[in-house]
């Protein structure tokens, strides 16, 4: 049993409606908190999207995800697992970003990141747009390159944009793969669909080993088939979870810039990450909420569903080697 | 056929957008109508929300539920069924609650219902939060125990909330029990799922004998192998139909308080009622529906659709005991 | 590969918000424009709803669904076909109907689709609410009786309504049969649903021999069971296709008048009209898109999505043949 | 003292957001209803919209000022007028419109407005677009021409539309001068601006002698001033009043399809009625609310204020006169 | 200068969508922190709304208007206050209701500020309904009555609702009189106005000496002359600040749930506040701010910039004093 | 008389909600089109929002301006002017921005307007963030420094952000008065208020002589006051004119990222920019507009109302030259 410091506060106390709304009711440690030490994950907000071509709004993200969060209770009603009672967990808190200059932003963010991997805490993300999650893996593969399970519908695999901008939330992946932060056979992209420019980003895809698995094939073979493919791809090395919420279908999660339809239910967007149980992960991310296109809340509400599904496969992981 | 006095207004002669808004266009009775003498389904509205312990609403669902009923039509288009040509059906009002006062509002509603039930009306209600349930059932449930169906994403079987609050919308069927209105081995609670507290309202259920089935083996099984259990259970006694709207998933039903991710969708939504054709409903409920949440109208059209198919089902089987 | 006038302005050289939105950034041709006798495809807009019976809107679905379409791409991801590459496809700007009255603006469309077709070029209509297709068929089936593909809640096959009024979108295919715009042996409609007055419309259908598959046949045997017999009755003679967004769940498509729940959702409204690849299309129509009821804009992007997806089979269609 | 049959549901016995919503919780008199004789002001709803040129949606506005209007109380706060103490007032219902024919729909109008004045009710009317005046005038001014106060930001005076189409809701009131309803010599118009396609609507207006005050005059003059001369213009003889809620500026009257921007407060909107005492009303409307437009509701609590405002100026006057 | 820990955190450094929302970005000092004793004001929230009698929503206040009140910067560009160099101020965090109790939540409530009180800090509260300022009220005036400036539209001196429910939020200051916390000579209501049951609430305050200045009055007399008044009332002795936020015009202030038309707008929504620099308040609230009828989130942010205007002359005092 | 080819397309001819979206229903010309030589003044579109350190959303700006400017019409109804008859108008589209680079941004921007410049254009900008005014006063100051009325609630002074950034939102015309592109001494901001971080802005413009005029300042000496002070300021040399759509209140205004409560109405919106006859501008923009918070559209309205004042007064000046 954990530490009851890092207990959320119960429903049952104080209303889910009350109090200041940190991820998951839980304690907020500053960059200089001492109890950071006994921190086993630790849920950051990245409230950045400069990286987006088309239409901003990821920058609100982490704090409506936080909101959003106070409705996640203690145990995990399809699982049983009770996250909080396995690891300590906390909020650290957002990363502050110059949204006027994408170089010092990513400088930032991978300086926050490398903070709390070398303080032994394994980081699980609220995004922020895609390219986000290039400075996280540049602290995180800082040694050796990872794999990757990523949910999205698009790669983000592209050269550039505009005539020769590098950095957007369309190349963080590419940039990846360049800078060796990425290991390409090791990584599976899961749910790509929605019309397209060219095939540039699969034709690299295909070069350089990394496996597509597009959402009619996703359909055609069924969840089960496909998420025991992808963990075969990642095997037990240390690999990364990305996860964009347009991922899912546009109905189920309308407050993301660049929907594309046909995707899957918010049941399976569940199903799986829980499918992932096991796998050795040593960070994950959920990026592309944007809350002005999400009048109703329902996108956070389902984000911080699927982080809490991460947070409990990575829990039973960190308890399992202790 | 019916008496044409008890007809809904049709859209072929008065516009649907026209008219002053009751369920299903039927002809509104006051407390003290002679007509209600004739009426064997009365629809009712429970304007009241006090046992809510997360977001307030669903006081407003009875009037918005009203306004959304006047798109329904007078033929069920899957099953052929005309209910308002089998039985004398009419709108009886709203009970009035006190917003101010638990205990009163719930003496106010089973008084309404114990005149209902005296007048030999079956009662079609629209809530109201799902404490609503308990006085009803006081009222139907005077003399013996029920049966029940309750589609649900949370089996509202709480002891207490809040260092001892026993009256919220949490708790309304553990009182039921403890109070002898339902029998429990003939309750069966469908579609649970959602992170949850603890699992001190699932202890109770097994204690009790009250079937629980998780959302996963909903899907697991399918709708029909679900349904034929849970008719099993509630057999041919007297049984009560309780559905919250947060059962179904909430994209499709995103006006409710206390909304869980990865539920049925709205086909299932319907099916899962036509598949209790036949079985000995004395009363039934729609409740959860919340407008401050429902910014498109969707979920209380989803909600009367639901109420219409309930309504189909009880008019066939008091149709044909007659 | 055809003229690069014709292809639309690519995202990756103008963000995908800027411009001004034309449908799917192809070029707009003038009435009276040179290059319109080049055009294989033209892209239509009917903003006009007066034959709406109950909620208005679609008056306002051209202009939505063209700023919708600057988020569409050169290429099916799906299919991989890059529609823009086999034929010359345009905007051909909006007819100007007349809301203060029907027979003019019916008048005015029939004659601006009898020039469309005079040119060459066939139509793809973005509604506008279900009358649209009647004046749209008086110019295709000038000459000659048309097969059609109708996907819809309704049949759109009544009589009359309101004591007599002929013209409305609840009538629009018992005219078109009646005017022998319509081979009736040749139509199939799918998707039926929802509560109904009486069977009116379907008696109608069953004695001209239009095939009607309700929507518990559609989910029970399956898209590709359906749709293979759907080509069935079409054959390979000139074919019309009708969609109305209703035939869409109204959780996937909120912005639209008339929803009825429990339809299909996004992936299969994009996979029915894939499954119609190779039917002989002279024209094809999406309707009752209505903004106002679309607060979130995804019916507008569900619309121009199907809209890809029939442009791309009728461009596959036009340039098989040449 | 009036007979309490005809006093409005208070909100101190049953909530404001419970029971089915007439206006201002009055009852209810069918067209067949014999209480219809004891009634001095009826208030009746017009949903229809077919004049529209622009965006539609007025159809809808009877039922959600209905709902509004629950929020109204007993006493005028600014005036101390009881005017459910001084008159009986009631609900007649609405006038069922064909939406797909419109001098179907006035005559309708005509006739059920004809019969109201045969009863001896004075109409107060929730429109409904603006072209709902004139069937309204046809039956008022049957004997005689009216004067009339009109707040507005357009003149209706216009020729026709499109072509020749001569009704529409830019057109009523050239109509009503052309068909000796009005009186021009006693007609004031207030509030008007905006931009215009041309001045062909006040160079009518100059020629027949109507009073035309542009918002620039009114908020130079003052209110005080303006409604002098108003009352002045229409004198002792007989007066129509018509409102559109497009003469209150759009950010306190969102909900309307020709907002012009830089008009009168919330406050004003009140006072300029309030000018109006004493006043020789036979009828009056307020029109032009359009829900689809009014995603708060305040447009229609605001309009049901000042149909509130003109419910007590013409109950004291009936009430004077007896 | 005070202690910089109590400074906020700055837009310029940390950009304003970023970080948890702690009101003002100010720290936030749990029950035991032991830095609450060099607090000098107390941001407190009161989630809290089991008093409204009509539409619920003010216990989601808090947090919206913490969310709001990230955009505060630190200097009031009107008068050039700096109030955190004036004195230490701090989130004193929220009071945990009892959603179902209203008993129980009253007396949390005024034990929390009780201590607050013992601990010398001045609170300024955000609500929750009205009913929030009795039991805030027992714990200010335990020893000697206070004066009240009051901006509302309504007086909430009503006896009772419902049949005899003591504790609604009309009733809270009928409450305080009888209770001894109120001087009733020493009270002033300014901006009554809308519709009213009957005037039982006005004749009481005529009878125990509160002043009441309708909104006519208001703007007859103008701000200025309006304020001098109130100050005089209250004179130099402690006072309570309460400002209803349906006191501006729900255009200004939508997200409220009992508006009334004709209210001032936000420019003067402010200057109230700063007309009351050098009275001696001993506490102050914001209160009836309901996010769920607040879609732009507007209402909130005029909520929190009217706690900043109450913020600044309350450190003016504190700081004069010391 | 003007040439029919620049007259808007009339809402009398082709209903107002059809159509392709141009400014003000013009034609369109793009940066080839041989009509531009003809063209007076230039209505261009920058959809660009990098500068933005808040809330973003301006990028969206043109595209909804377009779309609401569809309701202006042909004459200006306060002042009689018909700009449409006094010059030569056209859209000339969009300037493509990189929405990853702003340097690239700036330099694509200011060869845009350079063009527009070198062919003799009169510029009218719908941003976009008020970063747009730099570029654009680069390429129209390219000669001689320019006056400027500016009307916002901030004065865009401030040295940098976030540690050194130069190029904001918060920064535009400080770079322009070091750049030399205005003429401190004949630059008037009006409408500044809100919180501020400091006066570091405030002390830059005093110590370079430009006139800052605070809102308080405005409401007491008047608009006639303040504009004639403001149109003495600028004299007769070329000068500029800058709208923050944040000057006007954000009741009026809500679509915009950074409100301050407290700003004028929407009459006195217009009636500052009409206030500027006679004054010499040689370009003008209307900036901050944005969509993603402007749910009703009501801002982009009041915009584009704004933009027919701007372009009423340009024509009538350019007209009188010639």
């Amino acid at each position: 049993m954990t530490d009851s410091f890092f207990h959320p506060v119960s429903g049952m106390d104080l209303p889910r409606f009350a109090g200041i709304p940190s991820f998951m009711r839980l304690p907020v440690l500053g960059l200089d908190d001492a109890r950071r030490k006994d921190v086993d994950i630790g849920l950051i907000g990245v409230p950045w999207d400069s990286g987006t071509t088309n239409r901003p709004g990821p920058r609100h993200g982490p704090r409506q995800l936080r909101d959003a969060s106070t409705m996640i209770r203690a145990e995990n009603g399809a699982t049983g697992v009770r996250p909080f009672e396995l690891v300590n967990c906390a909020d650290l808190g957002d990363v502050g970003p110059n949204p006027a200059d994408i170089q010092d932003s990513m400088a930032r963010i991978t300086a926050f990141y490398s903070d709390v991997r070398a303080q032994g805490i394994t980081p699980l993300t609220a995004g922020g747009d895609h390219l986000t999650s290039l400075p996280v893996l540049r602290a995180l593969a800082a040694d050796a390159p990872l794999g990757m399970v990523h949910f999205d519908s698009h790669t983000d695999l592209f050269h550039s944009y505009f005539g020769g901008t590098m950095y957007t939330h369309g190349t963080p992946f590419r940039r990846a793969v360049e800078e060796g932060l990425l290991d390409p056979k090791r990584v599976v992209q899961i749910g790509i669909r929605g019309t397209q420019y060219d095939s540039e980003d699969q034709d690299f895809a295909k070069s350089v080993g990394i496996r597509v698995i597009k959402i009619e094939e996703y359909f055609a073979r069924g969840l089960d088939d496909v998420m025991a493919e992808a963990r075969e791809i990642v095997g037990t090395a240390p690999t990364y979870l990305s996860y964009d919420i347009d991922f899912v279908d546009p109905t189920f999660a309308p407050g993301t810039g660049t929907p594309e339809v046909g995707g899957p239910n918010s049941f399976e967007a569940l199903q799986v990450v829980r499918a992932l149980e096991g796998v050795n992960f040593v960070g994950a991310d959920l990026v592309e909420v944007s809350p002005p296109f999400d009048s109703s809340g329902g996108t956070a509400f389902l984000g911080v569903s699927i982080m809490f599904e991460m947070l409990c496969i990575m829990a039973n992981a960190i308890s399992a080697k202790t």
